[in-house]
């Protein structure tokens, strides 16, 4: 069996590696686009930011381990084309122009999304960044400690501009982030967003929200940003407006796709056409909450649906169970953590809903370091299943997240996570930890 | 109606409370026979080792908010007889001698535990204290400050003693701590009560395991510890070895208690004797786990299964869903938790078993202060049904357990788990966070 792997980061290198393990005598061959394989994204913004210097330490397993495990890469190779009918792609070198041509009796897309760059009066200046790949990350880390750079502005208040905005601060630049939406950090509700703004701002980061970047000024490189509002020096600005799949070159395959041209997969990551799967950023992703699929780039569905694909890929018939919808973030002193359906998108589901607000703490008084716990929980009325969880606080808040992540998973009421077992110990948690006191005020 | 209920500490102020909440023309009348309620027990160590110094932080609510709420309470007030026929008590009240009798429609029984003295010989003489009351930590917190206490002596190597042990070496003292048991913290597997007696070695506590005391020397006071093996100078000794509920006073009702002497209770919080209803360290309490009702003193289901009585006492039909025996300590710099059963606790209950321990991390390397994290985690087989798991870790161990605590409730196996959605942040959580990795790595 020869498979073919485009796109060798998250979905993709999980993929391989499982096809490999599962059946050793598979041709696997990857080709990706950028110079590197398999590495945390997420960890880029840090890396820019000073908090680690080594880049290599983003690289979950290195292309020498790949190799030796018997799965063939191709770095700077972009598949352009896909035959789905001679199960045949094209393949240009980006090093040498070089076109090639490669046969595959499976094929797993895993070409992850980029970065999107809105078409802004100035774009193309010098001086604007985006930080989705590993090259993003070396190139924008080098341009950061330039000399002259004072003055940088985040465009985009989701979760990479919000931790770039801490990362830059942490660099002592001055840091506007501007927001187009009434609020930053969209997938949580109003009163948690708010929350994490007034943390950025107190720790000296300008946050500007309902303001819409209009140009970028300057000669050939950006001096300032232009909004509907205000005009603010800028020596450097990062976009971080979110990503948009990359699956340009299945157009001729007729492939279906979601309106965002993300692939549309079965839970087994099977696509529309015949021994073609699909994983990760470019892919739509089921959502156990919703039921249905969604578009949601995270590496953690990434590496489960890329690890699926594999197996199947190798003939078995494995589901994907679907995501809650879990992520946290550290938004300078605070934690903070989300999991399924905030209020308002749970009301977009058509669900009739309660909500409830806690200001639980972390642990009981009596240990030093008692901090403020903020819980949000959304329950659907009248089973009283919780359909959403959100936190903010410090310490332990953003791991509270995962418990309820499993009880959404299990589709457990408040009154049944209310009542579940959970460690009490003065330096972790109270006798009812801050979880089950939000569970009990739900009516 | 007439509730009685005897002992106002965790469970019996549960009851109390949810008794009021519901049916506020309730008559509540509670008899404690110490000097306070509604107090965190956990606490009592951390307070004696000046981690805080105000008792009255380990209040859960003041004896003016129950007598707000319309709950009668009595301090110093012990109930020495309960004549289940005639619904009646007899209270002793402590600083008068006087004895009263009071009558009840329904009982709540909640005692608690007391801690175990053995008779060890030189028991009787100065400087021997536990740690179980307000009381005890009043004394012992003053006790310790004394002039020339300079060798502690802590005899027992569970929860309280290893608390306690951690917190005299926090005042600066010679620790021992003297286990009888060939490890410390018997409710963890060997390889994790390894790592915890390092720890407190490494931190300066000698750690005696397999030593048992057998007589306390000195004139009037204590001076030395004789063990089996060795002799100990010790100007204090702290004996943490077990509880035992304080039942005595029911030997004339009839009511069935365990072999230690616990009152033997249904899900619903009810004795063997009509309208007497028990919760806390008094009772047993049911392990969803083993399906069976356990004695095991803690404070999270005393608190759970007293508001449950509380509401059945009401006249509600309400059951516990049973504990799974989460538990968490911090053992100086490191985190631990347990829940569930361990190795040999599941074979003892004859289950067919498979268990593996991961050595993971709680965060990526590309974000400061990755730490290990190991897991142990023993599972059914073939089922692949999770029974347990143990974690011992620097920051985020703890917390953890709580997943591990809903997933087993839940009856989840280990590829479940292994693949539930969790977060992904690189200051809290790697893409694949330790729980999953220690689940999928199960055979």
């Amino acid at each position: 069996m020869k498979v073919i792997v485009i796109g060798g980061v998250a979905a993709g290198m999980s993929a391989a590696s499982k096809i490999k393990r599962i059946n050793k005598d598979a041709h696997v061959v990857v080709y990706e686009k950028g110079g590197y394989l398999s590495y945390g994204a997420c960890g880029l913004a840090y890396f820019v930011g000073g908090y680690n210097d080594d880049p290599t330490r983003m690289i979950a397993r290195t292309r020498e381990d790949f190799e030796k495990a018997g799965i063939r890469t191709f770095l700077h190779h972009e598949v352009i084309k896909v035959d789905a009918l001679n199960k045949v792609v094209t393949v240009k070198n980006l090093q040498t122009g070089e076109l090639i041509k490669d046969t595959y009796d499976k094929l797993m897309v895993s070409t992850g999304a980029g970065a999107v760059r809105p078409p802004i009066k100035g774009s193309d200046k010098k001086g604007l960044y985006v930080l989705k790949t590993y090259e993003d990350g070396l190139i924008l880390k080098e341009e950061v400690a330039s000399y002259g750079i004072r003055n940088v502005v985040v465009v985009g208040g989701g979760y990479i501009g919000v931790e770039v905005a801490e990362c830059m601060k942490a660099l002592k630049l001055n840091v506007t982030l501007i927001e187009s939406a009434p609020r930053i950090l969209t997938t949580f509700d109003d009163e948690i967003a708010k929350i994490a703004k007034e943390e950025l701002v107190s720790n000296g980061i300008e946050v500007k929200t309902g303001e819409t970047v209009k140009e970028f000024g300057g000669f050939s490189s950006i001096n300032e940003v232009i909004t509907d509002k205000e005009t603010y020096p800028a020596d450097l600005v990062i976009m971080a407006v979110g990503v948009r799949p990359n699956t340009a070159f299945l157009a001729e395959t007729g492939m279906q796709l979601a309106d965002n041209g993300a692939i549309i997969v079965d839970r087994q990551q099977r696509t529309s056409i015949n021994d073609i799967y699909a994983s990760g950023d470019c892919a739509l992703v089921y959502d156990l909450v919703k039921k249905k699929n969604v578009f949601l780039p995270l590496g953690t569905s990434a590496n489960k649906c890329g690890r699926i694909a594999g197996s199947n890929i190798c003939g078995a018939n494995e589901e994907f169970v679907g995501m809650t919808g879990c992520a946290a973030l550290k938004v300078c002193g605070l934690e903070l953590g989300r999991v399924g359906l905030g209020e308002k998108e749970a009301m977009a589901e058509g669900l009739l809903i309660g909500a409830v607000t806690i200001e639980g703490r972390n642990h009981p008084a009596y240990y030093p370091g008692q901090e403020k716990l903020v819980i949000k929980l959304v329950y659907e009325k009248p089973s009283m299943r919780i359909l959403g969880a959100q936190l903010v606080g410090k310490e332990g808040a953003a791991l509270r997240t995962d418990v309820f992540s499993v009880a959404i998973a299990n589709g457990m009421t408040t009154k049944q996570l209310g009542m579940t077992d959970m460690i009490y110990s003065p330096p972790y948690a109270g006798v009812w930890d801050a979880i089950q006191i939000a569970c009990n005020a739900a009516k």
